[in-house]
């Protein structure tokens, strides 16, 4: 069972500002906490039902974990489901310095709702993309609603939040934008690794960042609605990139 | 101004019933008054403000309209924008008999959240589809919501609800479905002509409907998510089945 005590430190950080506090942050639902323990997060407490023990046991070999009913952990959690499991976990800050330039980045301009934010980050982990560069006022990360919808994508991706205006600035990489007249994404060669700039639609992109775009990219329209949400612009966009560098 | 009866009558429109019975629906909102406007729907009351009448005088030649001040239309109107307009217009339904079989068309199984669902025919009007056939217990088609959220593409799309199985088993044309392990998206031929059924996220699709499928298809996954969503996986698809019978 969960103690009194530390069923009271996991409902704090429901709050934003104590999770601030803390550095700490909460990991619910099988799927999010079997993805966890595969990862190189910092799980401090894990509170499993004897039925995620008896599904996932080999991936909880050397881990400490306390079995508990279905109905402790949904006391706590933010969560109400039939696959309860709850972890505390530390946050992870990872530094500028540690981009890969190897490989393609998302650069998310002032993305603040935390669904799309992780739906996009989906998206990434499913054409392979393992880095997310975002501005300094995006969403806060570890909202625990915003764990769950990330679907397991939170613990593969490395989120930077940084001044977007001097990274782009000094990166020497191909930067692209999904721009009303750009070249058609469909016969484009593009670069082995750049940088793709995803906007938030209600806001478009800034024109301070605007003048660092090098390459500017349009997915064709064969019909007549105005625009595409940037999630779908992100994937469209990924889909094409992806199939042409690896062909 | 808006009269007091017609205040009522519009109010009464929020509602579901009202609307099946009275078999009329509202559309509010400029972006979506200026498409009406183009379109053959047949709009019953259209109240303006003096605003909206200056921008677009063009497309109110011959239109009988209201011009009231912003506050009378919002004070019946399920939207609070600055953009206020509001038409009463005669909803519209598409027998089976005019599916149009020379151009693609969509297929949508049992799409019960009215916001996905106008979400995937926003993305199917980008990429110049005309046609979707949904079951009958799709989503309403005529939620006040559900018109803002298309951004105008309702006036563009044939929304045509049947049953499924029997419009499957009668059909010539190839039936594609998004199957995880289907042909590669980026190296099929596409016929020029056919349905794509798209599934809802939650339930999968149904075996009945399974039967049907002619064609297989996957999208290629280069990172480690489990899923993309529907939407997300309309338009990839989308964008390479134009790409490709346009080419």
């Amino acid at each position: 069972m969960i103690s009194k005590e530390k069923q009271k430190y996991i409902r704090n950080l429901h709050s934003k500002k104590w999770r601030q506090n803390e550095g700490k942050f909460l990991v619910e639902g099988w799927k999010s906490v079997e993805e966890l323990l595969t990862s190189d997060f910092n799980i401090l407490n894990l509170y499993i039902t004897r039925k995620f023990f008896e599904k996932y046991a080999e991936l909880l070999q050397w881990k400490e974990y306390v079995i508990c009913e279905p109905e402790d952990i949904e006391k706590s959690s933010t969560l109400h489901a039939n696959d309860m499991a709850l972890a505390i976990v530390e946050q992870k800050y990872v530094d500028i310095t540690e981009v890969d330039y190897e490989n393609y980045s998302l650069v998310l301009d002032t993305m603040n709702d935390p669904w799309n934010f992780w739906t996009i980050l989906r998206i990434a982990d499913w054409y392979g993309i393992k880095q997310v560069i975002c501005s300094r006022e995006t969403v806060e990360l570890y909202n625990p609603k915003v764990i769950i919808a990330s679907m397991g994508s939170f613990t593969r991706m490395k989120v930077i939040s940084t001044d977007l205006t001097e990274f782009l600035e000094n990166t020497q990489l191909p930067i692209y934008w999904a721009y009303l007249d750009g070249e058609n994404v469909h016969t484009k060669e593009f670069t082995p690794t750049g940088h793709i700039v995803i906007w938030n639609e209600s806001h478009g992109i800034s024109e301070e960042l605007e003048k660092y775009i090098t390459h500017k990219i349009t997915i064709p329209k064969f019909g007549w609605a105005e625009s595409l949400n940037a999630w779908v612009a992100t994937a469209v966009i990924l889909d094409n990139v992806m199939r042409n560098i690896n062909k």
